[in-house]
């Protein structure tokens, strides 16, 4: 049915709160916890760092707010709150959310632990790969992750290039949030031309620490359509029966596109997450009302 | 957030063919072609054990002449005629699909491999619970499956009595599809006074042979409604990050209904399978048009 030699994912829909980026907001938070005497921690996301840093605050004992856009999916503030952590809803704009977080700062004295732009972040989330490369007996021709702000992408890269030097790393990016490819190909921190995508975890754009590593370490971003991922999502709900978010099945997009490139190859995908509001689906799957 | 002591899952959605029948069904055709010389192989079936038998069929290198319903999910339609099985559609009643498979018989001498009233698919269906309780260090305390036609309950049943006789198995069943319960009740085959449910995979009643061994070895058998199946869908779609048909939820449904039966037991869940008909996403979760 899949047109490779193997498929390897790294199945992050499984991960504690449903997405890789438990992994980078536990290491930040556990460092800082450890070194310093932080009273609080705050960041700003539209959904999955949100839910891993109030997850990453409740283990070390602090409060954590979050500022959330106020269009995040209902089910992730649902996940932010069950971890007791408070909101902080603002407009959907970088501004307000970093306007947001500089207002909790000045009033709770919280530390920010940023999305992406945070070695501690990128570090944690590299660990996905580590433990791929660890699962697939040799060396893996590719690996491909989503990219938004780029922490997982970079992360991933590292991984690969201190503990597989001979596995290429590949971004996987919508057409509609296509910025990464123009800082990639640039060289400077590039916004997308334009905003309209399903894969609503890769709105953000990369910052300079993370386009430095991807510059460095990626060989290539791919960009997806909006049907190409609504079509790998199906597939994956259909064929591997897991529920993954839009944007995970952007990776496997990218696969089933460049057929030419990784005809033949082993290849591991990183499928970020699995937190799909199901009330969206409809507007997910293409669904026509009724039918 | 579920308020038992250990959830144990049987993730048969993850099985070859999407869903346990894949067991029953490949027993029965591997017994049958290494005794006899089969020409090929015939049932009827609304799903999932038409996709086991023409699964079946192939690995032994025989036809299939699966008689279906006309109004079974496309997707599983689609997933028969991908094992290269010829379909049969018949209108949804059991006379006409008892009548399709004469038909086969008939014209290309196959060996009908019923979908429940045979000893050897019951055997299959209780590799299932064999398994869940390999996989569980310690006996569990009950053992919960979806009833259909019975041959996953009775086989479970039988799984539990031989390998691990402290443990009970309940089956579950919709209020909408109540057959079985009433069978169980009265000691002979009972058919539902309605049926009316979501649970697609479980509108059969049982046969003499199922409900003789369900008798013996089941404990009981839970109802629960619609609502309580979407509820115990939507969890393990929004918690667990698993596709599961209704079929499977129903499982789950009557262990959140039956608080007081199960509280603090080790309970094993059998997810029966994942074969959802992605368009029907709609309907099964209740959702409004346009929502």
């Amino acid at each position: 049915m899949i047109l490779f030699n193997a498929r390897i994912n790294k199945c992050e829909n499984f991960q504690k709160i449903g997405a890789f980026k438990a992994r980078g907001g536990l290491n930040a938070v556990l460092q800082i916890a450890s070194k310093d005497s932080p009273k609080s921690f705050t960041t700003h996301s539209s959904g999955n760092h949100a839910q891993a840093i109030a997850f990453a605050a409740r283990i070390v004992g602090l409060p954590a707010y979050i500022v959330m856009p106020r269009t995040a999916p209902q089910v992730k503030k649902d996940a932010v709150r069950s971890y007791r952590a408070e909101i902080i809803e603002c407009e959907p704009t970088l501004e307000a959310r970093e306007e947001g977080v500089q207002t909790v700062i000045a009033t709770h004295g919280s530390v920010l632990v940023h999305p992406f732009d945070n070695d501690m972040v990128i570090a944690g989330q590299a660990t996905a790969a580590v433990e791929l490369m660890e699962d697939v007996p040799g060396a893996l021709d590719a690996i491909i992750a989503p990219v938004g702000g780029g922490g997982l992408l970079s992360g991933t890269a590292l991984a690969a290039h201190f503990l597989s030097p001979s596995t290429s790393v590949y971004g996987a990016e919508p057409e509609g949030a296509a910025d990464a490819i123009h800082s990639f190909r640039t060289g400077t921190v590039q916004k997308a031309a334009f905003v309209n995508t399903i894969a609503d975890g890769l709105l953000t754009t990369l910052s300079e620490r993370t386009l430095a590593i991807i510059k460095d370490h990626v060989t290539g971003i791919c960009l997806v359509s909006e049907e190409e991922i609504r079509a790998a999502m199906k597939l994956i709900w259909e064929r591997m029966k897991i529920i993954v978010e839009p944007s995970s099945a952007v990776a496997l997009a990218a696969v089933m596109k460049e057929r030419d490139l990784f005809r033949g190859k082993k290849i591991g995908i990183i499928v970020s997450g699995g937190n799909v509001d199901l009330s969206l689906l409809q507007k997910l799957m293409g669904l026509q009302p009724g039918s």
